[in-house]
């Protein structure tokens, strides 16, 4: 045997996560992914995430097991001090010291009282907003801005992202805490007190990105544009078979192989001069899109979708065809692409599942299956904390600690 | 003098990003955050993003100084050896070590080239695509699935996320890359090669969360539902005086406070009878949505905004009012948040601008003002490399180096 020493970036580390939903879950997740020992830990029964949508035939969440993958799973009764306790000794022990949750009001899981067992404790609480308050990807999206100038430029309402932008990007913000926190426990010997709410994370996000900026800068922000691409130019245009293309022109170079490919160079030179503009830069590109998009459209109505992606995969412009996940699930690509491996789902099924899309070293790091819940309870009870068989038994014939839920 | 420890979770690490556009600079920024020496390294003249939209009046990029704050900037000719050799020793000075980049296609900022030169050196490489190729979030958007399911379900065609959650989230996965790689080398002095590609990014996001699950498990994927929450219940609704609200009820709870609010009990209780159906489960509050939707909006029609906020704020019910980027800067969050603070920002004005959104010990990390282009170049080269005035002079007059530009 030699001593080889394991790469994973979080080996050694280990997290306590109290969670359900989203954002919460995916930082678990991550770092299981990332080399750590993620214990989640539920009330007995589950929490409110158990049964959610998408499910199987069978009713077995397809969302929970995707979540919680490399997780093990305990479930107590939090309610009872003797499953306070419990959760308190698991955050704590050696070794761990990491706490992530997005359960809120709970004064036994505080970082006040964790840091009075273990003075180094890391907590991570996930909120919906500052004060502590209740909110969710839906309802932070709706104050954000970004439904507002979402959608079809015909469409009078608000619109909706259907991915959850705000909890995935709250979920990585959280991972990257931890890590980070982690770090400087390591040079340090400090813990750390995280407080992460949803709405600022969606607050954050637009600051940097200058939504919040040009309305304080320039005294109005953005309207409306459907598919087009702000401040520069994308169109989404139909084929002659009734494909659908994104087609992005960020640079003069993608602009004049779109112009070129497209046939439209005479046109364009003409419009140049009779406007005065200079379609090689951004704002004029921008400003005329209507004009472009017009121009551009007969090209790709009178080309099918095979011939536009000949022409288009010869030149320097960016696009896409819109898929459905039908489309992409069943075009292939997951089969061929490295960062999927067959996973064996106990409950849900064989399918492919992806692993972590920052390759490290050329690998793609992963977690196994989800855990059943409330499996992992005895083994780690004892592995944590040294129980003993009778003092798990008393604790499950107390109600306070559960076994696994089939 | 005491010597304080530095708190911030990145102190002494340094990195050097070679990028541009949203991902690659919202790592470094992240990073920079949390207390890493951040240095941009730019073309000479500036990067394709330097005038991007939006922009003040006179023109100055309120994007690029949004996502560049507290970075260092030095410009160069990349094209030129002379340049190249520059970069490579930015990147690997004693205590650096670490690449940011996007930049594709450099044999000379490649991993094996860098390794060469520092063993433990960290990369980490963001492209569109596996195997190197171009892509932006408007295209990977495209090909993920998820423009056919959002917008109006009367809308037949695609509809873009405004916010480009793809970008975001592959920023968050490169910071967190690399502060897991940096504390994988202080454990076990290796350095780490990191591809990161954009549309793996969705891709394992679109699996974690079920979408690619669902159609491999269930043989068909989810259709698109508005502003609709999947498998449970949410809708958005319009008051007396036309305010719009997103409401959720994600638990019985929430069901039953919604149903008592808006004077619903009986009809709903009726329906529940006269159906078969039960409300406190998400999957009847799901299918059922449209019969829910109308019995609710007729109370949200006869109640003003106020009316409506006074109501739901009394119980358990999620709920938020959509507003426009406008009214969010305008309704004066941004002054009571401490996200947020003052920042003097050269060439672009005072703001409120945005820290890091998981406060760390109370208190929020945050960047200072974005530098201006190639305006650090001089004095990087002194701290990393220890270079003369004599070197540096020669630098900038054969052209290698180039000098902040206003």
């Amino acid at each position: 045997m030699t001593d080889m020493p394991d790469l994973r970036p979080l080996a050694g580390v280990r997290i306590v996560e109290v969670s359900s939903f989203v954002a919460s879950p995916l930082c678990g997740l991550t770092l299981s992914q990332l080399g750590a020992e993620v214990i989640r830990v539920d009330p007995i029964g589950g929490a409110g995430d158990k049964n959610r949508w998408p499910v199987t035939e069978s009713g077995e969440s397809i969302y929970w097991t995707g979540l919680n993958r490399g997780k093990r799973s305990v479930t107590c009764d939090m309610r009872s001090p003797e499953g306070q306790r419990l959760v308190q000794r698991l955050v704590t022990a050696p070794g761990g010291g990491i706490l992530v949750t997005n359960a809120g009001g709970r004064v036994w899981l505080s970082h006040a009282a964790l840091s009075a067992v273990r003075s180094d404790v890391i907590t991570l609480r996930l909120t919906g907003t500052p004060d502590g308050g209740a909110a969710v990807d839906y309802t932070v999206n709706a104050a954000s801005g970004f439904p507002m100038i979402t959608g079809p430029e015909s469409h009078a309402g608000p619109v909706n992202h259907a991915l959850p932008a705000w909890d995935v990007a709250a979920g990585l913000y959280a991972a990257l805490a931890i890590v980070s926190a982690v770090r400087r426990r390591e040079r340090t010997g400090r813990g750390a007190e995280i407080d992460l709410p949803l709405s600022d994370v969606a607050l954050a996000v637009s600051g940097y990105l200058g939504y919040l900026t040009e309305v304080q800068v320039n005294g109005a922000g953005r309207a409306a544009i459907g598919n087009a691409v702000y401040g520069t130019y994308g169109h989404d245009f139909v084929t002659a078979d009734a494909a659908r293309y994104m087609v992005v022109a960020l640079t003069p170079r993608h602009m004049r192989d779109l112009v070129r490919v497209t046939g439209c160079t005479a046109a364009v030179e003409a419009l140049e001069t009779a406007l005065g503009v200079d379609f090689s830069t951004d704002a004029d590109r921008y400003r005329h899109r209507g004009l472009l998009n017009a121009l551009f459209a007969s090209w790709f109505a009178e080309h099918t979708a095979a011939e536009v992606e000949v022409a288009l995969a010869g030149c320097s412009v960016l696009f896409e065809r819109y898929r459905s996940f039908e489309e992409l699930v069943g075009g292939g690509q997951l089969e061929t692409n490295p960062l999927f491996s067959v996973l064996h789902q106990p409950r849900i099924g064989t399918y492919l599942a992806a692993g972590l899309p920052a390759a490290f070293d050329g690998g793609h790091l992963s977690a196994g299956a989800a855990p059943l819940l409330g499996a992992d309870g005895a083994a780690v009870l004892r592995d944590l904390l040294g129980a003993s068989e009778d003092d798990i038994d008393q604790l499950i014939d107390g109600g306070h600690l559960g076994v696994a839920q089939g």
